[in-house]
């Protein structure tokens, strides 16, 4: 899996680049677009209780917002700057939050500015080689609008959502502009859990693996990527829940009551996440030690077999070179052994009583 | 212990698989009952200071409520969607408060809605083969009656307690719903307490198993399968004693200030529980390392006397191939030994003599 | 001190068995006395400035608390609930309070009950084996009475108190109940002094132990009971820190100005228990560190020193069977050192010097 | 990069000299200049939203803040007791800020002064041989006015902004001192961007290293080496964050809103920094990890394959020795073999297998 | 270094002994002089801004007491029971605080009494082995006068202060008791500026020579006494740091503002000692890894090589033990090599052969 580190190193190297280009020795607030980026198509979606329209263009914005009680503007990619100048005008979007927008790689947070609040998700989805990558998406709404601006063009994060609109399934259509903005985030939210269940199917298969007969080397970079994974989804997560916490202690009435209990329930969510990632933490964390464990187990093991083989022959070999010894036999002191009938098959029945009583030894010892 | 390991593997399955069906591109608040959960049973009883009744179905409930300062439902198994309709809107429960209640893998909170405080348990239980497993336990309580939603419909959580009811034993027939919830939580609580001896118990044996003369291997998946059930337990426990502080702090009267002082000692079981949980947990981190110190001592021991044993026999063998050379005696330098009388009887007792100097020289150095 | 572990096992066992006897099925607040606890025996103290009479029985209760200012009455031992009851009744003791009473695992904590304030305190004492234990000692107080209920019956944890009283030194006798009150805490909290300096003994022998020559393998239990006392000693004082800092910050009058600065005399010693004992744990947590660090470098020169032995004979054993070989010495090309007449001597010239050779390449690689 | 370690040294002990001169036995207040420090130059800018005047000397200061609404006064190199003793009395700069302009090892901080705003920042900066190390840039600011205190001379860490400045780019020119501070901050805050790359660069290459084929000892003084430029930046960094944080809550009106969504802007950086960092610092606490399980697990691959090709040897070593004994081959039971026609192709034969046999056990236990 | 541990178990002893005589059984705020302390000398020093007078013996401190702004009591030594009696009474000093003067072993803090606030400093010294000691100060500051007691009578603490108050220079004389106390404070603690320092050149040496070829076993107690001695100090400036936190944030008035910008240039001392202080931790607690991970790697390097010799010699020896044994020549199958002609040079060919493929394979393996 050295293919999903190149991957996370090329990010990294992407996002330094950027940040040269947006930060140093610029004013803040004076954003600019990545070249790089998909050119961003626009989707206009303006609603009540009864109509609804949709428009993949920004002109007649006012008129919209005239007309229905709630317009959302969701942006696709962020490569065309003067869209990106027109939204921000039409909403009045402060020049920071823009260059929140365009920047993309920020952490979770909410800001509030005058004329609305800027909230920024982090959305981790799983590359096509298993890894895991994030994208951002952020949401700027207030009064009767939501601006909604996805960095990723392929993956649309928002089509149930268009879906139960259109339908006019649940509560939207008949809720406020605060009530959208919930169902954006709590939609952002529950994208999560395939990629945390994915995750705990890794850590499960990891959990048998290490314990299996023929563990191999490997085992050691796999927890590594688990672990960077998992560290992806907790930058995501964590600053995600204290965010969302933001918003529903935020007393200044962005949210009604009634949207408030949802609210409630979207942060529940997220602290669940929260939570399965942390128990896969910790296991994934003693995965290591479990291995190290195992593998200097196994090793002793062999160690010990072998050594005792070793040990065994040693004192057997010592008695071969003794009677190798070419002293004069005729002296009747040296070595008369040789000399006798049944000299030979005495030495072997004696190595063989040794060996056994070294293996008994052992035994009783319980090295064996 | 891998059934256990399988078993928990299976739950996280399931749970997967249902939040699939509750959460993917579903408006909020839509739930939809787990076609394999068991079909849902009711209790129903009503009670004051003299009189008390029961019923096992939901007509009348209305009278009931009437009639008696105290109903409470019992909703036993979670498979009836009918059922739990019925159920909510008899008492107004929010949508995401049933939510909660059908999607059966929520941490335990305290919700307070409009009408009522939703409680959501996570009872934690001892399976047939040993492993520790959990089912979830909601309580909908408000002005007069108080519902219970258990997930598994084999064994009553409540039992001692309706028996106390039917006897009037203790204060609960004459206090209100408050009291009632209060009861129904300590008794949920206190089911805790000999799971939390029985892990006692194996911390206990696995502590005295590793200092054994005879550990084996398996002492590390033991030990992992204990640290799993201790981190359920935990999971089950450290959101339980948060909640149950939130209903003590509680400052909108959902409970008398008499049935408080009953709160405050649930809250203080908990803690208890939270205690000894943790306590245990510190002696399981401790095993590994103790195991492994033991483990590679035990191994030291063992190459040392075996290395030993070779060391001792190498000058022993190197002795012996140097009379097994052939070099011409007809010299009388070379190896002159070989023709004398005592020849071998020297060397055999050279040989001894440099055998007994090693093993006194490691015994000098402490090595044996 | 494998004695120690089985102690505690068994407390723990009594523990189990007696929380089952007092909470399992049972209505809260329904206490029942242990039938293995001593029988209560109670001492009756009443005081003002100029008077102190006692006695040895509860008749005649509100009579004296009529004529004195402070009344405590000490109830040893709690198997009599007869006495537990007539106490409670005299004094208004919440049931919940006594069922704390007399299940005798609580933790430290403070309640406040209406009627009086409830203290439990962990009293640790050394056991004969030098294993340490712990008994219960709780404190009910309130407008003009203590009322302390001592587990044990065998060591009067409030001796030096009483003699005081009687003599009529410090200022007990002139102040009320709640200095009263502090003085038993205090003299409670010091009596921790020298359980902590035994510890801190054991800590500092174990220090020497472990750098000294002979370590054992038994160091891993000894360390193991050192970190299991400190331990019992540690969830005594943490609990009690902050419970006598809550009596501290308590702004109900329940203390008077001036024995507040009493008291936080007192919360400053615990403070200091709590210090040394954690600077103690460190050591300790340390020391399996160390241990485990000097054993390995021990053997590792054991086993380094045993390689070389072995290394420098096994090329000396490859020159001996080179000349033991049976070539045939007719040709001029096989081995004609054998025949030469210096060959041994020239051959045992050239062992001697590969030898030297070999540790001086040892030597000059640091390896020896 | 022993270098950079020697270089870290002299810092330090140059920071304990001057620390001597500052403060053993002097009055509070009473600072002196370094005489090692360079020598000060000032350059005064004056600006409102319409004019721009830059100077290079201090004379005229009041002439220039009764003319232009904000002026700004940067201190380059502090070697110069005249210029900072007349900066200071010009703003009315208390003598303590002073020396802690002074005294250049200070941590970041904010501090409330009558008449101004003191913020010190430690600026961490690439040394020419790769390492970190840190100078001190100062902030003290009020109505209408900042100076900017500036320890090194070689690199002016405001260049770009004066430029900006020059240019009426951004809101500098038509807004207060307030926001003149921020944009100092910002670009002292984004300045380390750069730094943290490079951090992030190393990481990832000894990352890479770690798991490489012929990973050198050197790793661990690599590792060594980039902790502690970790630690260097981290001392900075975690300070500034509760720093910038203590300007943006504080409630006495030193921003004005308007400023303060830059601010705010600002802290965001400083913890997009803080989360770079720590989550670097959490690989390479890892690294150590790895390497030595790496080097651990290599080493006994290494030993195993070696034990094992000694154990094959043993047994036919053995079988060598027992057929080179000196048995008299006169009696038919002392080795036979001997004589056999195919005594030593069987016996070849024999070792083959017995070689073939061991290998086959090796394999099927996974050994090989 | 185990003096220094000698001398730090004595010390503790000491502290047991005391602690013993002064609490055990005594009636709290009942002092008692340990009569191994020096006896107590005393320093009286009264000024105002015209006039200063030193005396050396408490009589007529009333009259000094209305003749001066501020009167300076500086006790040293706390052997007399007499002097501290007096002191205690002349300025209404409580006897909790005198039993907390006279019991010398108290961590750093701050009270407030009737009358006064008094604060505890331990004050960290280097011993003439190079180990720390501390001893402590404690001062008692009131309206109009300070009283200082320091516990050892050969080291002036306050020499300084009291040369730059004769001289006159700074602010003390002018200011009031708040300003004396603060600079007395601001004294004590910059004291430890120089036991940092010499503490972060243990540090750097013990760095060094971890890494360094010739590291011995005693590194280990080395770094055990820099960890000690490091402790001594964090124990020591922690709780200070704390207490003057205490007091910079005491609302009562104590302090003057104009003082208060003192105190927290006095605070901000303190942090950056604690930063030194634990950033030396830090790398301390690395320090044993580092060993740990260096010895491995040279103990695993040796036994490579060693392995490896040995590994190389024993195909060779089986050879010649292989050419060793007697099969009868007569056979043409037994082992003809032994009659040929070049029979012995081609083995020793062989066997040079083998022992280079050998090689190559090691180093082609990387394994040398």
């Amino acid at each position: 899996m050295s293919k999903s580190r190149r991957r996370a190193a090329n990010v990294r190297k992407a996002a330094r680049r950027e940040r040269r280009a947006q930060t140093i020795g610029k004013p803040p607030g004076a954003w600019r677009v990545d070249p790089a980026a998909p050119h961003a198509g626009v989707r206009v979606v303006a609603f009540g209780p009864d109509e609804i329209e949709e428009h993949a263009k920004l002109d007649g914005l006012d008129t919209l917002r005239a007309r229905f009680p709630v317009v959302w503007v969701d942006v696709v990619g962020l490569g065309a700057a003067k869209v990106l100048r027109r939204v921000g005008e039409a909403f009045s979007i402060h020049p920071l939050a823009l260059e929140d927008v365009v920047y993309v790689h920020q952490r979770a947070k909410v800001e509030e500015y005058p004329g609305g609040r800027y909230v920024v998700v982090r959305r981790v989805r799983t590359n096509e080689d298993g890894s895991l990558g994030s994208e951002q998406v952020s949401l700027f709404f207030g009064k009767g609008f939501v601006v909604s601006f996805q960095e990723g063009e392929e993956d649309d994060a928002f089509a149930a959502l268009r879906k139960r609109l259109r339908a006019n399934l649940g509560r939207t259509r008949t809720s406020g502009a605060d009530y959208l903005a919930y169902a954006l985030l709590d939609g952002l939210v529950d994208d999560h859990f395939p990629v945390v269940d994915a995750l705990g199917d890794r850590v499960e298969a990891l959990s048998e693996g290490v314990l299996a007969e023929d563990a191999e080397i490997d085992i050691v970079s796999q927890v590594q990527d688990l672990r960077r994974d998992l560290q992806i989804l907790r930058h995501a997560m964590w600053p995600l829940r204290e965010a969302i916490q933001a918003l529903l202690h935020d007393e200044s009435g962005a949210f009604e009551p009634a949207t408030r209990l949802y609210l409630r329930d979207c942060a529940d969510h997220v602290a669940q996440i929260v939570e399965l990632l942390e128990s896969d933490r910790e296991v994934a964390s003693g995965l290591m030690d479990i291995y190290l464990s195992v593998t200097s187990n196994r090793m002793n093991e062999v160690m010990k077999v072998l050594t005792m083989i070793a040990t065994i022959f040693i004192p057997l070999s010592f008695l071969t070179g003794l009677y190798g010894m070419n002293f004069d036999t005729g002296s009747p002191y040296n070595m008369p052994e040789l000399g006798w009938r049944y000299g030979y098959p005495a030495l072997l029945a004696l190595m063989f009583g040794i060996a056994l009583a070294l293996v008994g030894y052992f035994r009783h010892k319980r090295w064996l």
